[in-house]
């Protein structure tokens, strides 16, 4: 029997009526069919958190929070005190933090059992003026990206998912979703963290601006050129991430609107890498619903976040092992000698 | 400060945008409130399953399994098989399991830790012909549910959920819902364990007959009435356990169709209720959006189940932790140096 009908008759056979719980059926038959068993487990979660700074930050068009906040955060993480430290020690995955792209260097030696420094610049130019950087430097992120997924899963981890911080990176991530979907790019554009009507009307003003200079129409099938036109240092490394993830048959939970953006990246390298993805959660970024729609995705959970960081991944991570655990310990009909039909 | 403009001070405060964890915060906040404190936890989770037989199942009108499934799954509870055996297990939720009126006798002794016999009678009435069940025996059932949860409570447990399981229950709780909200009863009606489009047919024509009998229109404001006409007694005990566990200042984990059914009831009898209720998830039985709606209830997953047996709540509850994790670990501003405005 093909592994994916023998796992459907496995949990057609357990102990509950036909399809009864909804898209954890779902889950646990994609997992089976991503590690190719009818025995799949959830091992060793981890969840890489990509950091790196964009040059567009110090105009202050697009951000309520100033570029230092990037920064500032990356030292929230190492020491433990944000959203993302405490849902994954709750569910004990493990947190590893990148410097992608910082406009700060952090001390190695101190953090050196969670944190890559893996810089390939201090931030980005500012795409209103230039391209964001090279494409040398896109090829070098996304290597590093591939790299940081093949070490994790050196260590028997089978279950990623990435996160990410940088001020303005929604910016960037409705452009990249502009130019792949074919989107206006007013849809794509949203709050981020949390924009006034006002400034939210500048940011769209500015991404417009951006993407016609950049003529961002005309490269959404060419993601190096794309990436280096406005691009992120921790979007290109999470594009390589989810590539190699993808091709060491891991399972990938992804989480919101910059996450997808990324995965959108990776699928116009290599389509197949959608097959691995379990979509965590819909933000409450406002493009994220049609980025989602695009990539046919189901999200488990919609719970209004919009934070980032990996959060959404994180809290979506006990209900894939939910799923994996009704495959392993539940009963079936007949082991647990329950009728099937009406007498 | 008023305690829930404190709670709404230190969770603005944290290292996050402004309601960027969306629905976490709102329960962070509401617990916060339950528990009267700006350091609220969720201590010792349990979940009750309360079971028992209904006498229409014996008619087959109504149902694709047959009654005898109901002891075969309280078996199944007992001996760990079963859905929400896998989920509390793997959350570290405390189990119990109530016969409160099942068609078949278990043996105490041997499940005594996570079992208690409370059984009204072997199965309500078949209420195509009769009342389901007398007044009288509603009333002990609504004290027996305000015991077992004060029994729980002593243990120093403040979070619970119901579940249930009983073939048939769907169909008193679709009955329940059309007298309390007035919404008619083919739209209460749904698949329950998984009718056919026929079976369904029959299923809300039987509905209709027995609302018509019971003159149900008359008595959604006469709880006790109205339960002993088309009630059961696992309905019948989880309202007196939704009122006792509000009463004693619990958090509440509203499961799906059967436990808000039991809920609606409880609020005639206690509006109060309500605010103690975190909601779980919508079920995909076809009338629980509406009650839900009905209810003003957000439900905190949508994943398609329809199992019943408390799944939902089980799943829900480690989501209420992390909200209430965030509040405990989460680093403010303040405490991390992280910028609050744009430079």
């Amino acid at each position: 029997m093909l592994i994916d009908k023998e796992l459907q008759h496995i949990i057609d056979h357990k102990t509950k009526p036909l399809g009864s719980l909804g898209m954890l059926e779902n889950i646990a038959l994609q997992v089976g069919i991503i590690q190719e068993t009818i025995h799949p487990i959830i091992q060793y979660p981890h969840i890489v958190v990509f950091a790196a700074d964009h040059g567009i930050a110090t105009t202050n068009l697009v951000n309520p929070y100033p570029q230092a906040v990037t920064a500032q955060m990356v030292l929230n993480f190492l020491n433990g005190g944000a959203a993302i430290n405490v849902f994954t020690k709750q569910h004990r995955i493990e947190l590893i933090v990148v410097d992608a792209g910082v406009n700060e260097d952090f001390d190695e030696d101190l953090y050196s059992n969670h944190f890559l420094n893996l810089k390939i610049d201090y931030g980005t130019n500012n795409y209103l003026n230039e391209h964001a950087c090279s494409e040398e430097q896109v090829h070098t992120a996304i290597q590093h990206g591939k790299n940081v997924v093949n070490k994790i899963f050196e260590q028997e981890c089978n279950t990623i998912g990435f996160g990410e911080m940088g001020i303005s990176n929604t910016s960037s991530a409705a452009l990249i979703m502009s130019a792949i979907t074919g989107i206006d790019i007013e849809e794509c554009v949203g709050r981020g963290t949390g924009l006034t009507d006002e400034q939210l009307l500048i940011k769209i003003e500015t991404l417009k601006a951006v993407f016609a200079k950049h003529q961002l129409q005309f490269v959404g099938n060419k993601p190096i050129l794309l990436l280096s036109k406005v691009g992120g240092f921790e979007i290109a490394m999470m594009v390589g991430a989810f590539i190699q993830a993808a091709k060491n048959k891991m399972v990938i939970v992804v989480d919101g609107f910059i996450a997808t953006a990324a995965l959108l990246v990776a699928t116009t390298i290599d389509a197949s890498v959608i097959n691995n993805c379990i979509f965590a959660h819909s933000s409450n970024e406002k493009g994220h619903e049609k980025m989602l729609a695009f990539l046919q995705a189901k999200p488990l959970l919609n719970l209004g976040l919009r934070l980032g960081e990996g959060t959404g991944a994180a809290l979506a991570i006990p209900i894939i092992q939910s799923a994996i655990l009704m495959l392993q310990e539940m009963a079936s009909f007949e082991s647990a000698n329950v009728s099937t039909t009406s007498s």
